[in-house]
């Protein structure tokens, strides 16, 4: 087995969660990889030998980003509509419609090559785990294929037939399909289930019912809760034990009492906010609060076509209170802690060697260059990519 | 002398002056080079024969981006002042002493090579010509050195030894030796001549005088104004006829009016503020009152580290009131008069075949899909970069 020495690292950010700083940091550090995983970390001065070495020239190297939450699987463009609501129009749930007939309408091939691109796409950008979340299919024929597209690219697949109620049908006949036959379909292709719990979607009773039925064909809970308003959503997970509740933008005191108690994750996707002109969620008073904190892109063609988790730290830092280490953790820790996955996220021996090299000395350079494409090189399992 | 077509364009944005769009978009398009410059532009079906042909496969097609101002010539890193300030510290211009004693202490190879990796940084992400200031010298000696640097980038040179007072003299003495020894030895590097015009650097009068001492040496001016508060800069450079003023957070209504009447175009540089957290210039309010606004990067070590104008297109979407046509209008054809530029910020006959290819089908998707790197190719004086 070949193992290679990543070396002459500026600033390594190992996330191990026994160091004293957050993000594990090593300075003028190296890393050994063997079989895909991670096989030493430490200085280079105390580097072994290995079979073959790669010189960083002083960049920084952090995990690779975890983002637990998307919507990649879709066909159409909405710039239109993103326009129309730069120039004053509010956000309407209901754009997801547009969506909803272009993907229908679409092949099984187009609907893989767009996937395809923007995986890519949010490789580049160094994402290395990414779940992907059926929903506009909104049939069973079309939620099912539109997981097993997911599933070519990820092991993190999320049902989401319960993204919004489709025209003709009544929300009671739309949850029986969701809970019986359409979950029949979608569960071989899928590892968790989703709700969109909130006003103008699904009421917490839905919600309920829709991850109670996932759970009993194997499928895990998330949701998205309290993204446009106060909701029973954030609560509702909490009780529930869901490992991640997901937007969670308008909390109450309680909400965030709940999400410490039950340990769930509390997942912000400020591209939603920034393309939607809508507050930004308070990471500040969650973090203060005990909350474990992720951040994910919720890259999707309506709220949010950002696929950048760069973009999503700098406006964490700028907007949301947290420092470029908490935002650059919520972004690679904290999101294979949201995705229940203890085998990426982190540069410690064991750990699969998902990681990306910056074109900077520091972590902190995410924050302070915005909008820069600083990933310079991205491996997973230890194969550049 | 080879002809190559560029065919198969989903949307080209030509900025022709002559279009009923502020874009002039041709969709389906072509456009023929020759000799470095625009031999054609059209419908692909009506294209002439070229010597070569390259598909772009129904991708966008732009002018590349002019940025008129930018600050490149620096040593050091100023992450850690960045972090504190996103934690709260309020932005202080004594944080450019940081750089001055970082640049004064660097050697010309070292300035040129960071230099180098800036604009490279830049073309990747589609800007094309680039304004290049000094002002971290401070010294009769680091100035001049400044702008020899930057002029193995650019024609677009600006001396800006009136950046700061710098530690050890008072603003008279400094005054005096910017528009007399400094000036003398940065003015065969220069094109342009700058000043900081606000309160806590140069005052009206100082800004005057500095003006005036570059015109007699056949610098242009520019200025710097209204950045962080209400100022005369504005007012002053109306005044003098000036070709741009740039930053423009703070105008009173006299000051819009100054504008609009001596058709001095106001550059925003939105990733100042995006990186101090003030207030957005309003840009809406500018064009409004028929005041031409040109955008910017203001790409600097300090107070803003971006160099991405797709992420200040974006801002001025989000946060200034622009549509996505006149922020991608601002960014090229704006940022060409902002440099009294007629051979650039335009895909028309005779201007230079300065261009960008976004992995996207129109120009919008700069707004959409904030913090991806969009551009695919970039091709300067008809050759790709």
């Amino acid at each position: 087995m070949t193992s290679t020495l990543f070396t002459n690292i500026g600033e390594l950010a190992t996330n191990d969660p026994g160091a004293e700083d957050l993000l594990g940091l090593v300075e003028d550090a190296a890393l050994v990889v063997e079989g895909g995983r991670v096989a030493w970390v430490g200085r280079a001065a105390d580097a072994p030998a290995a079979d073959e070495a790669v010189d960083l020239g002083g960049r920084a190297v952090l995990p690779g980003f975890v983002d637990s939450h998307s919507h990649l699987v879709f066909a159409g463009d909405r710039a239109q509509e993103f326009a129309a609501r730069m120039a004053g129009e509010s956000y309407a749930a209901g754009g997801i419609r547009t969506t909803v007939a272009a993907t229908r309408a679409a092949t099984d091939e187009q609907l893989t090559s767009h996937v395809a691109r923007l995986v890519e796409e949010m490789r580049r950008q160094g994402t290395t785990t990414v779940e992907i979340k059926s929903g506009y299919g909104l049939s069973v024929r079309d939620e099912a294929r539109s997981l097993a597209v997911a599933r070519q690219f990820t092991e993190e697949t999320t049902f989401l037939g319960a993204h919004v109620v489709p025209e003709g049908t009544t929300p009671e006949e739309y949850v029986a399909l969701v809970t019986g036959p359409m979950l029949e379909a979608a569960a071989p292709y899928a590892r968790w289930i989703d709700v969109f719990c909130e006003r103008g979607a699904f009421d917490a009773d839905q919600a309920r019912a829709v991850l109670e039925a996932g759970a009993a064909h194997g499928l895990r809970g998330r949701l998205h809760a309290n993204q446009l308003g106060p909701g029973p959503g954030v609560r509702l997970a909490a009780e529930l034990g869901l490992v991640a509740v997901d937007h969670c933008t308008y909390l109450d005191d309680a909400d965030v009492d709940a999400l410490r108690d039950a340990g769930t994750i509390a997942t912000l996707l400020p591209g939603v906010e920034f393309s939607t002109r809508q507050p930004y969620p308070d990471a500040r008073r969650l973090l203060d609060a005990g909350v474990r904190v992720a951040l994910a892109s919720d890259c999707n063609p309506g709220s949010c076509f950002t696929s950048s988790l760069p973009l999503c730290i700098a406006l964490a830092v700028r907007d949301m209170g947290m420092t470029p280490a908490e935002a650059v953790h919520a972004a690679t820790f904290r999101g294979a802690e949201a995705l229940d996955r203890d085998d990426v996220g982190a540069l410690v021996p064991g750990r699969r060697a998902d990681l990306m090299v910056l074109d900077a000395p520091t972590h902190v350079h995410l924050a302070y260059r915005p909008g820069v494409p600083l990933v310079r090189g991205v491996w997973v399992a230890g194969r550049p990519v």
